[in-house]
């Protein structure tokens, strides 16, 4: 063995090496006024983040509850609005039960590796990387199906030597923005006698009536072998994530989820906005459709300029460009006209798969649209010149 | 394979199992004004979860900012406030650099991954559920050693055939409540030429002046081969966690983290009531030695009843009783004389080892304290009869 005298010499030479791929990152912070760009980067698909009702419930639950929930939700960590949130997360997805974390990925290893301990995993390829890690963390055998591939998940069922197994797909793709085959992933399931988890992170609020979930819109709310988890960090404008399925799913969890029993419970105020969340999904049922008409119009912009985009299911456009270098810079043409623009690279997508990601949201204004259709006009020249 | 018709079969199967080894655990919802019993079950140490000036911080945060960040860290998730905190919590703890993440439990997964891919792990078998995932997710050998065995650590670093290692511990015991050997086990890996990452969960706010931590108080705040963990959400009464680090550790976890990059960012009220608990630490220096004190006087008072517990570096102080039933027993005595306790048993404490987790607060009055005392003169009584 050779000694290293300095432990952080590695760190060092790798950060040198990300740097020379074009994988430097570095984090920029904003500011309240921001610099009035048109947010096209953000998963405040709904623009609930900032809104009035949202914040009056966050001050009010801390005024009332504080700043923490001041221990691990089977401590001290549980509250009544807690209680309150799982319930109406229930009333308004149509599942059985409900379990609130502090974070989506809290959510998904909890999920996985506890559903899945013992059991055969399979995970598609397209996947979140919390998925990915919750599969590492079940310890079981883990069978990874190319994208959308129903009959590999099928013949991976058929084939287990496991007596169990569970199936784990994202609804909408992080990235990508497509929607998963969930009624056929849904009947392999029920045929093979294996569990289905989706990751609502990018349907909830989004996509089908109310943006009860793209679950709820397959007709599989009511399904008990449907496990769904979801953000309340993205469409719903808070922070934190949830479970939901049977009682049986939910008791499970709470006895044996680790990323459940150890972390501390999610804020109040962030419970409160949330709920306000749900109520104005309740009440508002037209802020889903608006949102995906707006992310169709991207798609299709993108399209006439010769863009390489997708079809979206719900509130992600993805605008792919190869090379990270390009993402980079392509990224830097929309903001110096207007708009901010995901930059998404290795390890946030597949090597040469590098993009930008836009993010339609429900109150984009046709005069936003025109100035988005300058920016992407921009980009298309960008890369004929490259 | 046989055929399962029934997925959630196997779960109601092991739920059955768990509910005859004492081992089934239900959520209890708080009110606002609780049921008037003394806390000792919230790892709200110093009180500060519902104190006024951090309520003030996090509602003027929300209103200015939102109720959610929006997105990734690195995408649009990180705020000038994201910043003062990062910045604050440097000049707080003499570190170079901070990460803020949206839980501990994140914060632990990003940093013993991501710095311990490729290397040797070295895990005391003490470590919190966070960092025994974290430890998974890093793909590489891990060797756990016996609890504060600084030989076995010394000696898995020296047999090693990985050219680089880390070491990663608790500062404070979670449930134990005891002091890692931190001088000691830096001296080993420097020796050894590995980092060293320390857990401060229970340690920040509470050890040391101003409750600059365990590190700080070993003077170890300025090495560059150690690497702190915190959570915000214990003493500092918010949520979320936060890494520690030289510049070249922060980079890693910023480009290479992926609970860092796949999460959202924490709440811009979260962040700011964690800023205004780390002023407070500055102005009101004898809040950590109260809490400290108050956990000596649990533990001594626990000795007199001849009570099985630890010497409390912090404000965790155990009281073993062995099996899950004793402890749930007691639980319960404590709260018909007046106080919460938390409740330990596996898998949040090894098997044999249930306990109650008494937590010390700062402002416990001497009238608490004899309430206290009537509570645990009752479990000695009943561990004597059982």
């Amino acid at each position: 063995m050779e000694q290293t005298p300095d432990p952080l010499a590695r760190l060092r030479t790798a950060a040198g090496t990300r740097e020379a791929a074009g994988l430097k990152r570095s984090l920029r912070a904003r500011t309240p006024d921001d610099d009035g760009l048109i947010d096209l980067a953000s998963n405040d698909y709904l623009g609930l983040a900032r809104d009035r009702r949202l914040i009056e419930a966050a001050t009010e639950a801390t005024r009332v509850w504080g700043t923490g929930s001041t221990g691990s939700r089977l401590v001290t960590g549980s509250t009544a609005l807690h209680a309150e949130l799982e319930a109406r997360l229930c009333a308004f997805t149509r599942a059985r039960g409900a379990l609130v974390f502090s974070s989506g990925y809290l959510a998904n290893l909890a999920a996985v590796a506890a559903l899945g301990r013992g059991a055969l995993v399979v995970s598609e390829a397209g996947n979140h990387a919390s998925i990915v890690d919750a599969c590492r963390l079940s310890r079981s055998r883990v069978v990874v199906t190319p994208h959308k591939d129903v009959t590999a998940v099928e013949k991976a069922l058929a084939d287990r030597d496991e007596e169990h197994a569970i199936v784990v797909t994202d609804a909408v793709f992080s990235v990508d923005g497509d929607l998963a085959p969930l009624a056929e992933l849904h009947a392999a399931t029920v045929r093979q006698g294996a569990l289905l988890i989706v990751d609502e992170a990018h349907s909830i609020g989004v996509i089908g009536p109310h943006g009860r979930g793209a679950v709820h819109a397959a007709g599989l709310a009511a399904e008990p072998g449907v496990v769904r988890t979801v953000t309340l960090s993205k469409s719903l404008g808070s922070q934190g994530g949830a479970v939901l399925g049977a009682p049986e799913v939910i008791e499970t969890l709470i006895d044996t989820g680790r990323s459940f029993i150890f972390d501390t419970g999610l804020a109040p105020g962030s419970v409160a906005a949330a709920l306000a969340a749900v109520d104005i999904l309740q009440n508002q049922p037209e802020l889903p459709g608006c949102v995906r008409t707006r992310a169709r119009e991207l798609a299709s912009m993108a399209r006439e300029l010769g863009l390489e985009t997708n079809d979206p299911a719900g509130a992600v456009v993805p605008i792919v460009l190869g090379p990270p270098e390009s993402a980079l810079r392509a990224a830097l043409i929309c903001a110096e006209r207007g708009v901010r623009a995901g930059c998404f690279r290795p390890p946030s997508v597949p090597v040469g798969r590098s993009c930008l990601r836009l993010t339609a949201r429900a109150n984009l204004s046709s005069e936003d649209l025109a100035v988005i259709r300058g920016a992407l006009t921009a980009v298309a020249e960008m890369k004929v010149t490259m």
